[in-house]
């Protein structure tokens, strides 16, 4: 076994940021490591927190770890920040204010920093779950800092989502319509101290009413610390209905993780095909050409890789 | 022929529009539009306009639209606007405002709103590259809305890029050092009347000096028009050199598309493989139960697929 793996299972929070670090930035040592501390995952579960920028969900968060370790728990916080090439110091700020919350030894918090591809990001945040389950972490909030397809992968790769909104911005109601209502297991209007945070909540609840599953809504205030502790008892209640079910979706997630995976692999395979290859760089050729169009090349390459 | 492509092409903008909508929703039809096009494109130049939210990237090519047609260009713009689902109604706005600065019948003017995935905004926004080359119009200009994986992308899809920034926002010049002088061929500095364009300008400079390739940087503003015109000339003056590799550059494009495409297509493969095969089943069994790890049974699934 390496010795950074039984640091972390032995409770060495050095060894665990490091592991960490290794396989958010995808190092050659994360395979060893996954491989290694496989078989002692499947105890933590996830929540994924979203929602637009400036809705609180770090300080949401910070408030979260207490009431929830007051249930049992032993919690651990990633903060998914993908730092963007071009607004790249924008983040930082959450960062920095959810880390003041956290001065717990019982915590452990880590934001992940992976840039590039958001297929990168699921892989970092997947590797990095299992990393702090095998370190004894049975609840992993996962803050999503950033929008978009981000979310949608973060929501994949955990087994519940909590929604935060806040009535700051005038167009969260939009924010709301527009096709939100999918994702979230828990609704949240956070801020709730603050004028037309129960518009918000009628609006929410309206817009939910009509569906199939009946997500819980919730009013907060992380300033005040009010309907906190309702949040975790209501995330604790999705997740024990949901260990009925655990086996069947964790076959789920880990069948779109191998689809990633493979992906992956085949992708490298057909960059470094086409790089070599004379057959493909000729089809190239017909492309610059304008000989061929670029799905019947498509179809061409791909039909040459398949048995 | 497609009635539709003999529409665009003999400048129906009706026709042109349907296109677009066909080619961004990746409708069934796109695959024989591109086929029917592609032998017409080549013609058309594009520059990308990317930075932060709120540095009036919109305005600027609004009033950029003139001075390029002034140097004989016929000018369309593709406003690239990805809604997430989590602040849908946010970027409206944008569009809108947009809008208003174009009741010019001479200009194309066309937001795409690709939902999902990334790549999926690469191959809606090739297409409709494509779609326009094919219409006549020789200068493209591809605005961005959104940070992230998305301007990277935009980026490989266009001939050169143009990062706007504004003073407006505290940050900036820890977004500038961000990485993101590997970015840009020009470099704008908008609402250069403000306070703090100077200090901006000069840090841009700064940081590009030490480079190799020497990107302008200009001071523009999108309210007076001020050094609208130069920056007009400076994309002009770029494009015509790099015509020079033209096709080389063309080539790399092609190659980074065929990829994705071929990506595509595999992926789809895969997926249906996994969700049919007896073995994939078995092997996600055995993921399940912990007997393997994903990159062990990643690497079988991929080894089974290749000839």
């Amino acid at each position: 076994m390496l010795p950074i793996v039984k640091g972390l299972i032995k409770g060495d929070r050095r060894s665990l940021a490091r592991a960490i670090t290794i396989v958010d930035n995808h190092e050659p040592e994360s395979r060893q490591i996954i491989k290694e501390i496989f078989g002692r995952t499947g105890k933590a579960r996830t929540v994924g927190f979203t929602g637009p920028g400036g809705a609180g969900k770090s300080s949401l968060v910070g408030r979260l770890i207490p009431e929830c370790q007051a249930l049992g728990r032993k919690v651990a916080v990633l903060a998914v920040d993908p730092t963007s090439p071009i607004t790249g110091g924008a983040i930082l700020g959450d960062r920095v204010r959810m880390l003041t919350n956290l001065e717990d030894e019982r915590v452990f918090m880590r934001s992940m920093a992976s840039r590039g591809a958001v297929g990168g990001v699921s892989k970092s945040l997947r590797n990095a779950i299992r990393v702090l389950d095998a370190a004894g972490y049975d609840l992993i909030l996962v803050e999503s800092v950033g929008a978009g397809q981000l979310e949608i992968e973060i929501t994949k790769a955990v087994d519940l989502t909590v929604v935060v909104f806040t009535p700051n911005t005038g167009d969260n109601v939009q924010a709301v319509k527009a096709g939100l209502t999918e994702v979230g297991d828990v609704y949240v209007v956070n801020k709730a101290d603050i004028d037309g945070a129960g518009v918000l909540y009628n609006t929410i609840v309206d817009l939910i009413g009509g569906t199939e599953r009946k997500p819980d809504v919730l009013k907060t205030s992380a300033k005040t610390g009010k309907g906190v502790k309702e949040l975790a008892h209501s995330i604790e209640k999705l997740l024990k209905e949901r260990s009925i079910n655990y086996k069947e979706r964790q076959r789920r997630m880990l069948e779109d993780e191998l689809k990633d995976m493979v992906s992956d692999i085949v992708e490298l395979k057909v960059a470094s095909m086409l790089a070599q290859n004379k057959k493909y760089s000729a089809i190239i050729d017909r492309l610059v050409d304008k000989e061929t169009d670029p799905y019947v090349a498509a179809e061409q390459v791909a039909a040459s890789l398949f048995r």
